[in-house]
């Protein structure tokens, strides 16, 4: 019985590592298809996207049901509902890449604004930021979660000097709105994976250290 | 004990409706400090959102702890889990109105672009779907909730519309570019609560039917 239930929670646990590495591709992949303006990459973020969907409701299903049968305590209950979470988090950032994925559609129709580096060194961070929290789930490191995030500042920051430049090229040349606009809401997905990519570190630290750090000064 | 359970249940689901009263009240406040262009309404949202913080975080660790004692099956677990996935939906709702009202600030400082019409309809729709969710929740109403998610749609299309409008704006005078980008600022935001507002109810459905709803075609 203990053995089939340890079983079950790997099953689970390879779920949710199935979901981030989809997820992280998602981030790859939409990122690559904004600098190179590869069309065809860009709709591949959508495959990406349907199958985090029914990942993440096989995993709801999968944690709630061992949740029923199993009566787990303590550190195996932490584990079912943080799965839960950081799930969540993860379908969220397949539908943030989904929406950068479209507005690199509309950016492709006309020439770029201007070379595209801000955004994809704002992606790498965001993407390593979810990457680095996986990391921090597998090998229980609540010491990474709870670096990750300090870290979210950084995206922060850069999103809001993104949002300031492209203001300016607007006022200066009308004619960039909309590609402006465009480059405005990709950062800003990006800001916000960034965001779920703290959740995720805080759901690891409450999972190892039983500790729920979400709103604390740090 | 079942008594004592009960009562344990009755707590929860009271401190959610505590959420959810803040919530609403949020949205309501900053949409009336937009209109009315008062900055010490638009600041009273930050209260709120940091009752509804620890509120959130009460509720976590009141669910996971009833879901370890008390070992609950079929609907009250569901509730528990439904009643953790509610509550952060409502806890983000907090944090856009706050940004709302970070963008009220700035509109403030300089004279209206345009009369706010649309923006208060499109906020007043967010609104009363999140108050029909929780409606939906109180009262096992799963058929409100269906009826809910379809409504999105309707926000969702606000939100595009108002989109091209400030666009042709910005076009036409680049004097209301930052006007329109903060405008266009509320409008994302509120587009995002009507999500939030759909997720409740795609979880109400589940509460009551156990039927995951989410990713459907309607």
């Amino acid at each position: 019985m203990e053995l089939h239930f340890d079983q079950e929670l790997t099953e689970v646990k390879d779920l949710l590592l199935r979901m981030s590495s989809l997820a992280e591709q998602s981030v790859v992949n939409v990122l690559k298809a904004l600098v190179q303006r590869d069309d065809a990459l860009a709709h591949s973020v959508d495959e990406n996207d349907k199958q985090l969907d029914r990942l993440q409701m096989d995993i709801d299903e999968r944690c709630i049901q061992l949740i029923a049968l199993r009566q787990p305590k303590a550190r195996d209950l932490r584990f079912l509902v943080m799965t839960m979470k950081i799930a969540s988090d993860l379908e969220r950032i397949g539908d943030q890449s989904v929406n950068i994925a479209h507005r690199c559609l509309e950016l492709n129709k006309e020439p770029l604004l201007k070379p595209l580096i801000d955004i994809p060194r704002m992606g790498d961070t965001a993407r390593s930021m979810v990457h680095e929290g996986l990391d921090a789930f597998v090998y229980n490191k609540p010491d990474i979660a709870r670096a990750l995030v300090k870290r979210d500042d950084e995206v922060d920051m850069m999103n809001r000097q993104l949002h300031r430049e492209l203001t300016s090229f607007m006022i200066e040349d009308p004619h960039t709105i909309t590609r402006a606009l465009n480059l405005m809401s990709v950062a800003h997905n990006l800001e916000r994976i960034g965001d779920h990519a703290t959740n995720i570190a805080e759901e690891v630290v409450y999972l190892y250290e039983g500790r729920d750090i979400r709103h604390q000064p740090i």
